[in-house]
């Protein structure tokens, strides 16, 4: 089952089921189970199989704007450094313990929305990734119990402006101008997984393939990730944890290849969807 | 006029001016003229000539628990290496640009509260600072429109561990740790305090001064940063921006001066207030 958050014009955010090119709204325009997919992630509508979405009043794809699945997260923290592809072409040693940094989430949009380089000069990059959220309150969790804390797995797209990223030690200003974070469009429950780390995740650009990586490469696994930061931050249901990008970003090819206007990028995680946006100039 | 936020037992958090030692409660356990300090910023009731604050119900300072001016800003932005001397401590070269990096609001604490030096071997650290807080939405601010965009100075330590800081690149980890951002105890309007590069900073550990600089000392002034800032994020009324801290942190003392449970941390911001927090072992 696949979950999304949309709206349809005129009437205000919603969510539901997405099956085939349709959506089942299950939220306020629709049967109203929550008001958002975080409140169906907490209200246990979300993932229940006994839950007759069927019923729910359905709308096509095409005629949806998608928001990413957890519009409004209190934390979205973001994984450093967790390919040994990317810590390679980055030239830096591997690390010992992830490395985090944060978005906001404003910096935030969904499936089909663009993606904005700020400003003129702009060295806009893609980073291909997985995403989680996280089901339920989660504070210095261990490892073996990781996996009861994600609501599902997502994808992300940590679109980056290097020259603001790299100006300074730290990332925060390159990770965080508006319409920057793609995500989604779809979170998928755990249990309609299998194991993740069989997943494969594909980037490309005007289709041509920049990043390929099976997430079985994750340098911190995915339980080592949740473990490390909850010992530091307590998170809570729809917050997001982002968990890195393999080799092959625009920034490090030989030639360098980044970003324009009108490119468009497409990340796909195998059972999980395929996240499309495409670059505007801002 | 100094303004703060706080709680009296068995009520709920409220705000109001401070004078010598009482708090005149303009908030739902007083006047309500605002639901919080936010909220008096936003429909200017805060920092307000014709308000007549003295009419409140008053409350002895000692009676009261202090909480952030700002408990729950949706941004906070702290800035690192803004001070030659601390560069220098570090061995950092001069940055082209202000270092960014952020706290999570649930990371913050009051004046008076505890800071939590929160595992047992943590290199647990001070770091005194100026803060401002955001009046209105802010976003591509012009250096020169800057100082319109602040609703008052504070105060705020933004305690430091180390060890986690400095695992990675990014210093997230060692930023966000539950009671570890000390904020307060007074918000104070930029009207009431004449030319704020004027004002000195100084950090003390039990009684002795570790931390002395002027804010004329800053690398990147207060309009740099907000313009900056506000380059790559949009930003709103409440949001906290804390400036730096200059040299003399305990990480970098020779010899090296790390906080212990018990140790008593003092902030001064000339003409703002002192910020008074005690350290407890978590």
């Amino acid at each position: 089952m696949k979950y999304s958050s949309f709206e349809v014009a005129g009437t205000g955010p919603t969510w539901g089921v997405a099956q085939d090119d349709e959506l089942f709204d299950l939220g306020p325009s629709g049967l109203n189970l929550a008001q958002s997919l975080r409140g169906a992630i907490v209200n246990s509508t979300y993932a229940n199989p006994e839950l007759a979405w069927q019923d729910a009043p359905r709308v096509s794809a095409s005629d949806v704007t998608f928001l990413p699945p957890i519009p409004d997260p209190g934390k979205i923290l973001c994984i450093g450094m967790n390919y040994t592809s990317h810590q390679a072409e980055t030239g830096r040693d591997r690390v010992p313990a992830p490395t985090v940094f944060t978005r906001f989430a404003d910096s935030q949009m969904g499936h089909l929305q663009p993606a904005v380089r700020p400003l003129a000069n702009s060295l806009f990059d893609y980073e291909g990734e997985l995403a989680l959220v996280i089901s339920k309150p989660a504070y210095r969790v261990d490892q073996a119990d990781a996996f009861d804390f994600i609501a599902g797995y997502s994808v992300y797209n940590d679109f980056s402006v290097r020259d603001w990223q790299r100006a300074t030690s730290q990332w925060t200003p390159g990770k965080n101008f508006p319409s920057t974070g793609a995500f989604g469009p779809y979170l998928v429950p755990p249990g309609d997984l299998g194991d993740i780390a069989l997943l494969r995740l594909e980037t490309s650009v005007n289709g041509e393939v920049r990043q390929s990586a099976s997430i079985a490469d994750l340098t911190f696994t995915i339980p080592e990730i949740i473990a490390h930061v909850s010992t530091f931050t307590p998170l809570s249901p729809g917050d997001v944890i982002v968990t890195g990008t393999p080799g092959g970003v625009g920034f490090y090819r030989d030639p360098q290849s980044l970003l324009s206007a009108g490119d468009l990028v497409e990340v796909a995680v195998s059972d999980i969807g395929v996240l499309s946006n495409t670059v505007v100039q801002g």
